[in-house]
């Protein structure tokens, strides 16, 4: 790879940001913020991205940070980071473990948590942006780093986008995002085509008659009504989609009535659903419709069902041609530990900003576990049991040779276009 | 009737108490109290009963009240009104309608309303206390004025019971109990046998295995469990027991899980069962335990279900002999408005006080609606749509002659056993 | 009663024609034909009325036979017995036990067996009109004997009905018909009010799209469609109707596919329904034809389905007028042995008869089972597992006291109206 | 590719064998025959090895053929054709569309049709055969023509390796099969690893207890326990396996009961299942079998239930190695032609041989559907509706470019293996 000698310049200074880099992820773990309260997060990054020489963008989508660089004529590269933490009580025994409680948009006192790694996100973009701002001569271009709020809600890239960012940024010619998972840390996988599910969330309500218990005759009866939606829901992953075809239809929450013996009047039921393409997700919201409209009129139901969505998450499905850059330029850097962690069954808003931009993208991941414990637990065939996933009170990603991966991998990606000159270093192979 | 001539000379005083007990059920109806609280109602039960010359033990299981008036010798009649309220916004527009708002045991702030006539069936018995008080020369033998807290939570009863109320009170040769119903008012009804079902609820915890939503296969999926157990109780009523057998199984609550995308880990079901026979009830309660740990074991559940027995309302099965006493003491004093308004799918706990005294009883009801509202709903088949039954926000029993049926019933039922003379004087015929 | 010196001047008889009539009975048993085939039983049916007086026609509806026996001035009443045998292969072991195998309107070679006892109603029938036409001075007035074909076809009655039966009797005063059961022979039950269930059965077709079993997603699986709408059907009974109403609802069969890899194109149900009221059959079917139709539409069902009636049986609502004058009668007669069994599960086709004659009727029960056999199963609570009932391959009435009291039944049902004087003797007290 | 001269050496005789091979076509189609009766197949395909030169075995397994032409040092290659018809009554309109009926093992009538496409695999062999037969010069080493009866019946295959198969022939370096589907004739798909699933059916027998249908309460219902049961299935592959993995459980067959007023003692219901692994094979027997017990626990099932597996298929799991040699010949002779048509949810025993024999194996399919036709059905979204598929009655594969492709496809696969020299002629690189 021609373009291994300039990685390699641009990461020389790798080794000197080490401390401050481990401090500013220790920093952001012990102060998580919640999606759209980022504020003292955005205000961290802002001013670290001034410092680098970055354009920097504030308040965009509300705590959304975009600092722009450029250096010069070629490609644009544009990474984000999302920035938002989760409602959980941590549990991890760290030293920087977070103690923060904060009210959430709802009004209740929750714990704080960077629970899905959001911190490594930042620090290893942060520490990207120090890179190669500081080497400058090493490549040629526009860097783009965007600091995302609210992935957790679904909605902070379209916040963004809506809020204006195709106006403050030139037109990328690609764009990453990459996300830390319980895979050994030192690994980076990058997988071509679909890699996360698009997700959409649904709340179902669907009307009874309410009446005393003992009086079932005069009552249309909806717990009757949501078991049979719930059992009916079976069949559509079983009976209507292809075998084999990816697809989850989960109900997650089921509500009916106050009390044993009173009979309710109506019962709300929350699905989510989970697909690899557009057309399973519209045949499976078609056929929750077509059940569940059914289901009432079996019950006699004496209203229509009402459906609202929520909570909806774009597919991720990487360019294959974007992917093959990447890929080979992560095997020149990372040699063996480069893998392919196959498709992920959780879900993104990130594409949502690419999509916006009409650039073609690639979602990476790295591992984020201590590799010797990990090798143990998948021995014991006990990964499940013994590694806390993303979204666990217990998810403590090691922080290197993580917050080194991230890093490097950000970098390598983005001198796959920007280097100056080789195979790897113009924008006309995109389409190849 | 030999006893007619008694009967009309207690009840000679009916209309001189109307005022002071009109005033007494909207005083009552303005100052709900909920089970366990009525310590207002009962220090207004106790005074009256004080100052009636009945002997008053207050304090009887918490807030109940017992007063005992004896009055020379003969048989020993126990008649018992309920006194709490229910946690119901009243809805009437009455004049008198409850604007209470109290704490409930579980620390919330509730509402509170006589929406099941329990004041009526305290401004009643009141007023009978006050006419056999009055009337002493017309009756001999000992009657007993029960007022009993938490029928609602059906232990009140019980704790009068446990509080050692056989120490208190001779024992009876009979007790009574009534209720207003929606049924016109002026109207009597009692039914001999099984009146009342027996019931009880069931709270029902099955077990899951939670997991991401997208990741079904990791997890033990509740809500499925909770269908299938819903799905599968039908088959009790419809399958398991004689048909036309009266069972009804309720299940009134569902709720599993918190959020569209998370599989809990457990799923709780609220069930109410209702028969007219101990083993209609048991064979109904082992199917049910049969289902659910079936049902737990066809999803692979991790843990045993759990079953917790509450607000358990033991049969009221009116005694042949007693109700055909009073019956005939009923037909010679109200001639056509006395009713068989059959069984009725409601329950009680009344028959807790008898069955531990080992006393036949006879719990019968009275109308409440107006009588020509109550037709005219009748003529157009609109009696459940238009006519507020018990428990609703709108349930207002019209004051007469609803008090003034409910009193003369007290009255004539319990000079059955107390009139001196004649046929229906005597203990002797309870066997009959 | 002043009807039973008559009663006992015509039962005198009686004991004279055990012999003959006891011969009759093995005769029959051996000699089973199944519905609308009865001609070798309608042939000694025939031969043996008209030996004995009666004006006969034959094949009435096919193979029913109605003998008149007109005897001066007064009443007229009719008795019906039923004269078809079951396709059941006999196992009883009796020395007269039926080895017949004949074709049944399929076209299948089937065994043959009065499993139902409609032996003893011909026997019991046939001696009743021998005894009353051996005793015309005890009685004044018309005696009416039908043999119907066809009863567990449901259509024998219908079609003598259709065939003009109205035109070829007079018009009686009271219609009778009785059924042996598994109760201690010697008994006899006499129920006012519905006694017998009305019944019907539906064959509910219901439509999906076949396809290969790899292939579920080109197919609307037609069992599941099924097994929902079972499942489904359950909540029927369990809480769209009155608890404590009687009502079944049974899938007695349920076809779909022909091999494990094939998934079929269509599944039939058959079910039977049961009710003591035609607002509940009506509901029933409703509910049916709802649940049915929704299921379709929520399995995306590419027909409507349909929906076949068939075997419709009539409710038996004895005539609580008619009731009380023949139970008394019985009493009279039988003493302790008049009980009242209750209402049954099954059903009946004779009230065809009466309601298409406008005649009020009474359907009675006799016991079948050895008294001693009886009271030992019941001291053991086995009589299901021990008694085999109507239609079991081992079904076996002893001969005596069976048919004696049978035929004394029918005699002083009879005279009940038939006597010359007395208070059982005029009809005008049928209104009361 | 240096084999390319030597493969068109080879194919040179192919025209003129056409007019042959098409008439071999049309009399098998004409004549199609059930598994275990291929006689008149096998005679005829006997005959012409013997013709060429091979070494017959005959009635191996029954009534399979295996020929042997040993040629010179070299390579073994084996390949395989299935002999066996359907019985379909065929709807195709053809001149040669068969007309024939035959006893099946069960001892029905049943027609007879080539509905799979068998008889193209019997030509494409034969017509390799004489090609490779007519040019022993053109290559070295042993191939084998095998014909096996009986793949529909899912034991052909076990039936000629039981027979000693192993002891008839030399070991071969590799095996082969190939099947034609509804693709466009002409093209060619070979696709590594798992290609066609496994596959099994399962009869599982559950018991409930009879009674007649008015009378559930003494019954238990398996009409209601197999459609719980049903319903249970549909959540194994909806919830149990991990989302995107291929598995099939199709309940293809539910029977219980015989009327619709009886309550049946027992339900069948016949299962097939599909995988692509081994592992999700058995946590469906797993899963099933829990279910199964726990439903029968749930209904009070007095008896165990009974599971019998039967019509089992291996995996058709294609070596990678053999399969990417095979995939370079085809690209070489058939160009664009080369597809990958995908896995395919249908099943097949041919692996049964190459497993028993401990060689590596690859299983492709040819198109035989006239291309014009397939692109207008496909432009228009109605494949599935206008291209009669695999065991359809109007399956009707176009003769050509059928059997051309079918032979040059066998011819070029071994010679892949049997050519002189080169790199596709030895057999080491199968290791590769």
């Amino acid at each position: 790879m021609s373009a291994a000698p300039t990685v390699e310049t641009v990461l020389q200074g790798q080794a000197d940001l080490k401390e401050w880099q481990e401090g500013v992820y220790r920093d952001l773990h012990a102060h998580p913020e919640l999606g759209h309260q980022e504020t003292r997060t955005a205000g961290m990054v802002a001013a670290e991205l001034r410092e680098r020489g970055f354009e920097v963008h504030e308040r965009v989508g509300g705590t959304g940070v975009v600092g722009v660089l450029a250096n010069g004529d070629g490609p644009v590269v544009l990474m984000r980071a999302d920035m938002d933490a989760l409602p959980v009580a941590e549990a991890t025994g760290l030293p920087y473990a977070s103690t923060v409680r904060t009210t959430d948009a709802d009004g209740h006192e929750v714990p704080v948590m960077h629970a899905c790694g959001h911190d490594v996100h930042v620090a290893c973009l942060l520490g990207a942006a120090r890179l190669l701002a500081g080497a400058r001569d090493g490549w040629s271009g526009t860097f783009i780093a965007l600091f995302q709020p609210a992935e957790e809600l679904a909605d902070g890239a379209d916040r963004m986008v809506d809020d204006g960012l195709a106006r403050l940024v030139p037109k990328p010619d690609v764009a990453f995002a990459q996300h830390v998972l319980a895979y050994p840390a030192g690994t980076v996988g990058a997988h071509p085509g679909p890699f996360l599910s698009l997700a959409e969330s649904m709340r179902v309500t669907v009307h009874g008659r309410g009446s005393h218990g003992s009086m079932p005759h005069l009552a249309v009866d909806p717990v009757v009504l949501a078991a049979m939606i719930v059992v009916r829901l079976q069949a559509v992953v079983s009976r209507e989609l292809p075998p084999g075809e990816f697809a989850v239809l989960t109900v997650g929450r089921v509500a009916v009535g106050s009390k044993s013996n009173i009979i309710g009047d109506h019962a709300v039921l929350e699905l989510n659903l989970r697909a690899y393409s557009e057309e399973t997700r519209s045949r499976m919201v078609a056929a929750i419709e077509r059940i569940v409209r059914a289901e009432c009129q079996a019950s006699g139901s004496p209203k229509e069902p009402e459906f609202e969505t929520y909570d909806r998450y774009p597919l991720t499905d990487n360019d294959p041609a974007v992917t093959a850059r990447v890929a080979a330029a992560f095997r020149a850097h990372f040699g063996d530990a480069v893998q392919d962690y196959g498709r992920q069954t959780a879900s993104e808003d990130f594409s949502a900003v690419p999509n916006a931009l009409g650039v073609p993208y690639l979602y990476w991941a790295i591992g984020g576990i201590d590799p010797d414990l990990y090798r143990d637990a998948a021995a014991r065939g006990a990964l499940l049991e013994e590694i806390p996933g993303n979204h666990s009170p217990k998810f403590a990603p090691v922080i290197e040779p993580t917050l080194e991966t991230g890093t490097a991998a950000a970098v390598v990606a983005a001198l796959a276009w920007l280097a100056p000159s080789g195979q790897d270093g113009d924008t006309s192979s995109a389409e190849s």
